[in-house]
């Protein structure tokens, strides 16, 4: 099935370049709201989530909290596998349009949302097309965070980036198109951009 | 001794206003690269964090990833109180700094990075003037996620935000002076401010 559904690998986009893992964390550092997918038996689907959150730096790891009436949630506990994926101003309303609208009541939420997945051919994850940065991830169970703070550990065991807005392991916002930018969330459908660079001095 | 070193409370600043703990995770929603402060025994103490998160909308809570070799990490132990405040662009320096320096090495560490601390009369946690917000926290002790991966939950207690940068509930960055900017900080001494607001259309 997935074969028909997926038949892009990340190199049919030649942007798309591998992140090594020790720079992996620098792809969510700067705390921008993800996409997280993941699939089971068939089932694929993609969810917003603000509260996403590098862990740790070699492996890296990252949490992520899923609330139990997510669909997603229940593609990931069962498959062990999930993506989280950053996405770009340019992907506005597909966002919010994800994170507001459940599979569980609406079987076409995502061709509705009009989101486009791919594979990386070394996984059956989903990945969601035109983010600026994936990571794939490896759950490491945890039950007591999972049934008592709806927490999620993972471990990051790929990572990519569209090289016109993340090369050589840093973020180009302040030089790409604004469309690249990720978006921040606040509450119901606002959000931030990322904006400009800030450098300090050294310590 | 906090008497002498405090004589600041929340109300000195008519700027800083309470924030409902309903919208407290608003303060942290958009990720941004935060400062964590802590006391215990007479010793007080701040560092830079990237990696916190909200938890929980009601009771509102956070993670926050706290190297074992910092501290602020002892302090809030020992103690079982924290803050995590929101820092601004006009605070780069102070927040690249206490990131980069330990109390551990340089006992002067917080009157180096020009650090000033009040109280809010309610606790004795010390809070970081000059911030956009404040979250007065209460570990939840989990010894398991604290050993294993420096991670760190906290139950939000008590918020309050610089009225001048947010109000009613919502930040108001795209109208306020651009040094109130959150910091979102990507490696080493760079950073991203937050940039430009943007709305989704209902869903």
């Amino acid at each position: 099935m997935k074969g028909n559904m997926h038949n892009a690998g990340v190199n049919m986009n030649s942007a798309i370049s591998p992140v090594e893992l020790a720079k992996a964390y620098r792809l969510v550092n700067h705390g921008p709201t993800v996409l997280v997918s993941a699939c089971h038996d068939g089932v694929e689907d993609v969810m917003a989530a603000a509260w996403c959150c590098a862990l740790d730096f070699a492996p890296p790891k990252l949490t992520v909290v899923l609330d139990k009436a997510t669909k997603t949630r229940e593609l990931l506990e069962n498959s062990g596998y999930f993506a989280i994926q950053v996405p770009t101003a340019a992907q506005l309303e597909l966002t919010n349009q994800v994170g507001s609208i459940s599979l569980r009541d609406n079987p076409d939420k995502l061709a509705h949302c009009q989101v486009e997945l791919f594979c990386t051919g070394e996984s059956d994850v989903p990945l969601v097309a035109g983010c600026a940065a994936w990571l794939l991830c490896k759950l490491i169970p945890e039950s007591h965070n999972q049934q008592t703070y709806d927490l999620f550990i993972g471990e990051v065991i790929g990572a990519w980036a569209d090289s016109r807005v993340f090369s050589e392991g840093h973020w180009h916002f302040e030089d790409a198109d604004p469309q690249w930018r990720s978006l921040h969330h606040v509450a119901g459908g606002h959000y931030y951009a990322i904006g400009d660079a800030l450098d300090a001095k050294e310590s």
